[in-house]
């Protein structure tokens, strides 16, 4: 079933963020009536995909992803383009994987609700009972053109991103900062990873451009940001590129962009180009297979953190298992949790952050009920919200009709 | 619980089977009531090292596999020398996954019981109902000295080793061939290759010395075999030997020697070293952790099949479902279990051959029972046979005082 919920005037390399996200929730039942929850994109392509695949899956057993899988293969068989250029390069696979990993999600919390067991039981059990999460900072407007500002107000300049983090870090605890940038000319972002440094000192800081720079301005960027940053996420488009820029700078880099499915590993692991991995489960192919990537990126010395689009707590809770029973995952996950401001299809109160971490649902399953009178609120916003796929780009084109989201740009 | 069963005396690299192979029996019991199986190699020190580990996991949850890796690691700390040095290098991480993996088989036989489901679906679900193996031959004595010919007779030669496999392939119905080497002098073990693939024509057909030759021949021989070979299995010793041998023969390179644990994967997959893994459940931690490696080996394009040492029935039965939910491990697998010849500790009817493959057992758990009879027998006859650790190479020089395991021999 496919739910908008409002979202902020978000800035990236992209464009803005729309004033309402789509998701699309994914509900198996078994013939014992046991309910699995899972959570994927709202695009209306992919909520095609994932309905025409629902139906092909009836009747398997819950254990039975091998062939869930294969059928999904044969469904989707070929690449769909990326949904919204920010999460890298679209491949066949990772179509694939895109489409399976709701309903792995599910499964696994059905699985968990018949063995009495959290999510993160069967993925080899919980290594921390809470995981952190760091402070996702965005350049933003006040509020969507011809609407009242949102209580987070604009974020336009260095002042503007330490009073939103201020914030985030007063209502939530992070621990970890990550600016989303590839928003203003480099030197400006540099100005405002400093100032947050300056702001937050101790505190581990990431920024993120989306692939907005060149080689040469990354690595520019790069050296002038020494020892301000844990990692550089995404300077530059593509592994060769980002192979460069890795010899060059002094801290990691990492990516959700230039590896986002197998075929990506091998080249980006002899080139050297990355250092950290952003798994996501929701394009990994589901939990156990982002486990499988885990170890690959263990045995080759990669760092791990986790990628986040715009979610609701179905997501939060799978991400939380995940990062729980993966022992090297070491660095703060990212999520969007903050921006959607309360809205969720999932009960409240299992979900709560606790100095920037969440603390492990310890029900069985997932640990997380859907708000049936939520979800019925959410998809009917989706009925009228008028947006069926995401683009951050033309949504910005109406009030800057001359901008590109060309990268690289800088 | 150790067990100790009649072994014939195959010859190989490191010297000849004793007459008893030895192997420990895990049972965990939960205060549920549920028993769960797993077997592990037999040799004291690493008996040692089960029995106390058990002692530290008392009381786990059986979902809880990362808690007992880290007790386990915490207990063997440190690198263990290897059984009988036919898998490959010691290391500390082999050491600890020696001892996690028949606890972590045992806890995965609980949850199938528990859930009602066979194991593979546990590891994803079978995409294949039988799981083929391959007949290993091996060059043997009649008998053992100072007793009677065993039924499988003498193979010292061609003509003995073709009997052999006619015997294999009529009892068991096997559809590869793989044979034993590194006891005569390459030469011969050319002859005997190029006579089995004359004897079964189209049935593929692996050659494996155990590290026995130099660079220098294994290019030779490897050249020599060009269109007689499925893979040439450990030539020669080591990464960078093997790698020099790859670029230079016709037949992709197997290994369970060379690639034993996670620290070799880099370095063999960077110099090419190998085309084929051969995944032993019992020395990569366990069946999951196996599964995580069938991942790996899949983004890296290398092909999989499985290794044996002697074993009883509950290992056969890991294998089987590992294998069955493994989707790209298409080699025919190793099996040791027609020299056990009918011995075993699980009842018989579930695991049985079928045109060489073992039919995937359906019930919950591994699908097979403790007959605590014939282990009672077993245990007997460890306690009674004399042996507590394998070593083929001593036993050789009682009745060969010059034999000399050095490897390259040749």
């Amino acid at each position: 079933m496919p739910v908008a919920f409002r979202d902020p005037p978000l800035l990236n390399a992209a464009g803005v963020h729309e004033p309402w996200a789509l998701r699309t929730i994914v509900e198996v039942v078994t013939d014992e009536g046991l309910t699995g929850l899972g959570e994927t994109y709202g695009d209306l392509g992919h909520l095609g995909k994932v309905r025409e695949c629902a139906q092909a899956l009836i009747g398997l057993d819950v254990h039975a992803t091998n062939t869930m899988y294969a059928r999904i293969s044969a469904i989707v068989g070929h690449t769909v383009t990326d949904l919204h250029g920010l999460t890298g390069v679209a491949t066949k696979e990772k179509s694939i994987d895109r489409v399976f990993s709701p309903f792995e999600v599910a499964c696994l919390d059905i699985r968990g609700k018949a063995a009495g067991v959290p999510v993160s039981e069967l993925l080899g059990g919980r290594v921390r009972d809470a995981v952190p999460y760091s402070a996702y900072l965005f350049y933003k407007w006040a509020g969507h053109p011809g609407q009242d500002p949102d209580r987070f107000g604009a974020a336009l300049d260095e002042s503007g991103l330490v009073e939103q983090a201020s914030l985030l870090i007063k209502e939530y605890g992070f621990e970890s900062i990550k600016l989303k940038g590839g928003v203003f000319p480099p030197d400006q972002e540099i100005a405002a990873t400093r100032a947050l440094h300056e702001a937050f000192p101790g505190v581990p800081l990431r920024l993120d451009p989306n692939a907005a720079w060149t080689v040469e301005t990354s690595i520019r960027v790069g050296q002038e940001l020494e020892g301000t940053l844990q990692y550089l996420e995404d300077p530059t488009p593509g592994i060769s590129g980002m192979a460069e820029v890795a010899a060059a700078v002094p801290m990691p880099l990492a990516t959700n962009m230039c590896v986002v499915t197998h075929e990506h590993l091998p080249p980006a692991i002899a080139s050297r180009a990355i250092g950290v991995l952003l798994l996501d489960h929701h394009y990994w192919g589901g939990l156990v297979r982002s486990a499988h990537v885990a170890t690959l990126c263990d045995t080759f010395g990669l760092a791990l953190s986790m990628h986040s689009n715009s979610h609701l707590g179905i997501s939060l809770a799978a991400m939380t298992h995940l990062a729980a029973a993966t022992p090297n995952l070491t660095f703060a996950c990212d999520t969007h949790t903050p921006w959607q401001d309360g809205q969720d299809v999932v009960a409240p109160g299992v979900l709560r952050f606790v100095n920037g971490a969440v603390p492990v649902p310890t029900g069985p399953g997932l640990g997380v009920e859907l708000d049936r009178d939520a979800l019925a609120v959410m998809n009917e916003q989706y009925e009228k919200c008028g947006i069926s796929a995401r683009d951050d780009t033309s949504y910005m084109q109406r009030f800057e009709p001359t901008f590109s989201a060309r990268r690289p740009r800088w």
